[in-house]
């Protein structure tokens, strides 16, 4: 870190610093993406260096702006601008081992790894799904919080994303959302450079951008050259300037500016090699020879951040402690739900239910949600269009694009859009957010809810209409395989609901536990648990359970939600043939395979042959009924019809069960 | 079928008596949708009686126009068409039916249920998309079988569809595609009639769909009144004489039209009830306390499709015949393929490769793309802009966005558009067509391939870089949950070839089985099974295969796709150490399940301890094992770092498989 290239501003010096670190990163693990970098690096400057409100030494200050790197490829940009403007834990070293085991610099931006990295992002266009709601998020924070003179909830989102990530579908969601929803803060840099993977755009994407997101009602504009800084400085003030669109401003850049294989594809995906990493340094003016090269000047320059980031804090934190004397109870509540912490005893007002009347879980799910809205202030969500069928929907509420302060949120039919939106909110901290649609439509948000999983954000799924159960709309609205397409994923917790009672447990835990849940709820009415007879939360809270037991059961029978209540009844139907059966009922596999092995068998007897029950796909089931055990499953499409013809005649009847159960009792025999 | 109301123009009564066989019909079902039949009725009228070249007494004439009901809720409407215009299997018992067990008037559209009906389509914004499947098919057959004064592929493709449609991302892809592609026979009918499920589309819906539509180069028009016949007649002809773009027709419908809940959100998705619909049948003039009731003069109206197909087809016939005169190949080639026949002899083609050079089977699909392309000239397909990772792509044609007889597709990074498109191209007929991705962005296709399996379509799905394998691209890139999620969904063929023989079969059996079909391919290098020694399609085409096997083996080790080789590997170290081992090569777990019980016993042998590795989800795997197997697996996400690395620390070492491969065999000793 000696001399600098004596011609340039200090600007350009430090822009250029920041390109070539980026360039260095990427050769030094010979893999990643120079070619955004290159382009981009005047936008990484001017954000972090001057226009954002961020604080590199405690990051997580609840008030700062957002920015989420849609086009996570270009990872080592943001990871080079979080070591450049102080982020203490991005060191050169990690820089070095960029894309290596365990680094906090993996190939794509991992919320988690290290402080600075807002989301996760890398699989195209969900970036910018999570930062409209980054947005939404703080759009309602500050409709609930704000009191005159006191803005304590007042950031903005800013976005880069790429050709790749408005070609996704869910940028269409998103964008046409966020319009609807006036999310004025919003502010998306598109880094409009004519390539793609494959190569020119014009190949595959011709369309006029502007016009779309005109089209969605959104401010647009376009910077004619990506390195002229006033001019996108220029953009970006006047988006901030309109505070009733969200912005979207159009960069033409160059990608791999500056190298050899400037403005084609080749430079998108892989090093340069050292032969184009020389050249570059030679366009650049900076030496050839030297790797990780950071002029002082440049440093100094960027590492600013550091004094104007405490100085923002801390200027925040006199307007917070104002705020909360006259504002006492609300503070407290902004304080506990930023760092998702729940109001003390709030689970007391889960409501119980009594067993004289049928309730279909979603319909419980929804009496839950109500009963503890004053409690969870900090719930909030809403349904893909659905509302009327999943009953996600909090009743003395409006709507939030009516009313920013409103908790129900029409994301219009946008399953992929909402599920990303709902772990941007979470992301954003300050509300547990949920978003709900039919079962067989989370195939829409499966991207989604992988990448809540992976980033163990706190999102929560609902899920109604669970089986073939919900009958006439028939194959095409009839899970299947999705109870274990969602199973097998990592650090994704399971509920399925056996009834009422079981839901508000359901509920209790998903708020209680941490990371990424879904719930599956049922469209049919079904039977009540006694909840005076079986201690409900403390079986759910084990994952399995046994609902109902016999002296020495000849066989063990397991369901889930609603199929538990045919093995209820087969057990009354074995018993007369003198067969004892246990029936357990198992909302949670997640959680059932954290128990010990203790609990385990006791629940499901080593030994005791075995049936499971569930509407869906057998595929997994075989680890707990064991080779010789049985599994009452689909391994077929659903069906058109009314839905107790469609379960009765796809072998969910209390008959089938019980015969089932004793073809598995003589197996073992 | 009497009198019928003596003031109606003959289009008029046409129009209401399809109108209010669908109110019967969702009302005898006592579910269904109502809303969109009313205010669609003129539309589909117009399609079905004048403007479409259909022939009802046999449908799959090859140069019929298309019709896509991409809002298929709608369904009612599409089976009383049907029925009116004499598919000869949708008899009115089948609209009386409807909804009910083993009716072919299912709640949603499914193709092969009832002739007439193309695709299935519910899950919102599919049918879109798939529309542009099916005019891509008709544009790239058109230039590949066509000569002048022949224009054997000349029809176009009509879709309508809803704002949920248009509201979904993947209208968003489609459309841009499209654009970019200059579909220019595909029209599309927007059924715009400011309602969703969840009320007014205010509410969550509030772009400005045709200045979107022209931001992607397509023609847009507006009709400003649903009920006039002559105005939206007008925008269809003005549409057609577009040629060089997609078309766009807004219709400004009201939802539910003369029912007493007409434009409203409550008429969308349930039955009217019987006085509400007794108060519609009045609005018309039709007998209020009759049900199905089907005026003659409006029958014999509708059924002059009959004649007008037949005579479409014969005209058509003649024009075949001496075109095939002139080209008798082409000819031959075209007939075959649209009814999805291969070339006799094609597989001939298939390459063999020899062991001494690894080779990733990425690499190795290209190599057998490419050595079938012409004796299979009907395959066609592309990649989401991956085709420089994934291969997929035949050197010696052109892009199809610059010559349409070029048979590579630039999808854009589009992948839930681009599996829909492929699920278009199958149902069109005429093409095998492919798309292809990363392994782990099959979530993003994920409801594609649902649909594709539910219609049996032959869509065939290549996915590459199948592991945490693919390295320093990290957890967002490397699939963990996708073989289980894919494996759960019913009639969808598995395919993961450990090696580029292996790679051939699956490719000869993708072509030779019909129905959907996905790969999984590596992206690194693997050693190659001596073809020479070991029949290799013989072991594939059973799912599974004794590769290497053992006098009296005390273990199986069961490996899929890369993880074979580390089994080999282990072999070995076993036997180092007194412990016969044999190595099972599982390619297919649907086509192992097909096969007879003796051959699956002489695989994975009961009573012999068994450890399956595979670098995914183990859930699926205790059914092969057993209670007692293993499985090598990975339950959690992967990491970033260079591919060797991340496989040995994440288990998948010939070492640790061979350390639990012993402890599987003491736990049963």
């Amino acid at each position: 870190m000696t001399t600098s290239p004596a011609t340039l501003s200090l600007d350009q010096l430090s822009i250029d610093t920041l390109r070539l670190l980026a360039v260095d990163t990427v050769q030094k693990a010979n893999s990643g993406h120079p070619g955004a970098p290159l382009g981009c690096a005047p936008i990484a400057y001017l954000l972090y260096h001057k226009l954002m409100k961020h604080n590199p030494t405690h990051w997580k200050w609840s008030d700062r702006d957002r920015f989420v790197l849609s086009n996570g490829h270009a990872s080592a940009l943001l990871y080079s601008t979080l070591f450049l403007t102080g982020y203490p834990d991005m060191t050169l070293d990690q820089l070095k081992s960029f894309r290596q085991w365990h680094s906090k610099t993996p190939g794509h931006p991992e919320s988690g790894e290290a402080t600075g990295v807002e989301v996760t992002t890398g699989p195209l266009g969900q970036g910018f799904g999570m930062a409209v709601g980054m947005a939404i998020a703080e759009k309602h924070m500050a409709a609930v919080y704000n009191k005159p003179g006191f803005n304590i909830v007042d950031h903005h989102t800013y976005v880069l994303c790429g050709d790749g990530d408005l070609m996704e579908g869910i940028s269409h969601e998103a964008a046409s959302l966020a319009g609807t929803l006036q999310l004025g803060k919003l502010i998306v840099l598109y880094d409009d450079n004519l390539i793609s993977l494959d190569g020119p755009t014009e190949w595959s994407y011709t369309e006029d951008v502007l016009k779309r997101f005109d089209a969605y009602h959104w401010h647009t504009s376009r910077v004619a050259d990506g390195n002229d800084l006033a001019g996108i400085e220029k953009a970006i003030e006047e988006a901030k300037a309109v505070t009733d669109k969200p912005s979207l401003i159009a960069v033409r850049t160059i990608i791999g500016y500056g190298s050899p294989k400037a403005g084609t594809n080749a430079v998108h995906g892989e090093a340069l090699g050292a032969a184009n990493v020389a050249a570059t340094k030679k366009f650049f003016g900076f030496p050839e020879d030297q790797s990780f090269y950071v002029p002082d000047e440049a440093l100094k320059n960027w590492r600013q951040a550091v004094d104007r980031g405490k100085q923002a804090e801390a200027d925040w934190n006199k307007l917070f402690d104002a705020y909360a004397k006259e504002n006492p109870e609300l503070a407290e509540q902004f304080k506990r739900s930023v760092v998702n912490k729940r109001k003390a005893g709030w689970e007391k007002a889960l409501p119980t239910f009594g067993t004289e009347k049928k309730i279909a879980t979603r319909n419980a799910g929804n009496q839950v949600m109500n009963a503890i809205a004053n409690e969870v202030p900090e719930l909030f969500g809403g349904a893909a269009d659905l509302t009327a069928s999943t009953k996600t929907i909090f009743k003395n509420s409006p709507h939030f694009a009516a009313d920013p302060a409103g908790r129900n949120v029409f994301f219009g039919v946008r399953e992929f859009g909402m599920c990303a939106a709902v772990n941007g909110m979470a992301a954003h901290e300050g509300l547990v957010p949920y978003g709900s649609t039919f079962f067989c439509f989370s195939d829409y948000c499966k991207p989604a809810i992988r990448l809540a999983a992976l980033s163990r954000a706190h999102s929560i799924f609902v899920f109604t209409h669970d089986s073939i159960a919900l009958g006439e709309d028939g194959p095409t609205h009839q899970p299947i395989e999705h109870l274990m397409m969602l199973r097998a994923v990592p650090d994704l917790t399971d509920y399925r609901p056996a009834d009422a009672n079981e839901t508000a447990a359901c509920w209790r835990l998903v708020l209680e536990r941490n990371g990424a849940a879904f719930m599956a709820l049922s469209r049919q009415d079904l039977p009540v648990i006694d909840a005076a007879k079986v201690d409900v939360y403390g079986g759910v809270s084990k994952g399995a359970y046994v609902l109902e037991d016999a002296a020495n059961p000849q066989v063990i029978l397991i369901g889930t939600g609603a199929e538990v209540w045919p093995c209820v009844e087969a057990k009354k139907l074995l018993e007369q043939e003198g067969i004892a059966a246990r029936v357990v009922s198992m909302p949670s596999w997640e959680i059932y395979d954290e128990q010990s092995a203790e609990y385990k068998s006791s629940v499901l007897t080593r030994g005791v042959p075995k049936l499971a029950v569930e509407a869906g796909s057998p595929l997994g089931w075989w680890k707990y009924v064991g080779e010789t055990g049985g599994v009452v499953g689909l391994d077929r499409f659903g069906a058109s019809a009314p839905g107790p013809i469609a379960l009765e005649k796809l072998g969910f009847s209390a008959a089938n069960v019980a015969e089932q159960a004793k073809k598995v009792v003589k197996g073992r025999g």
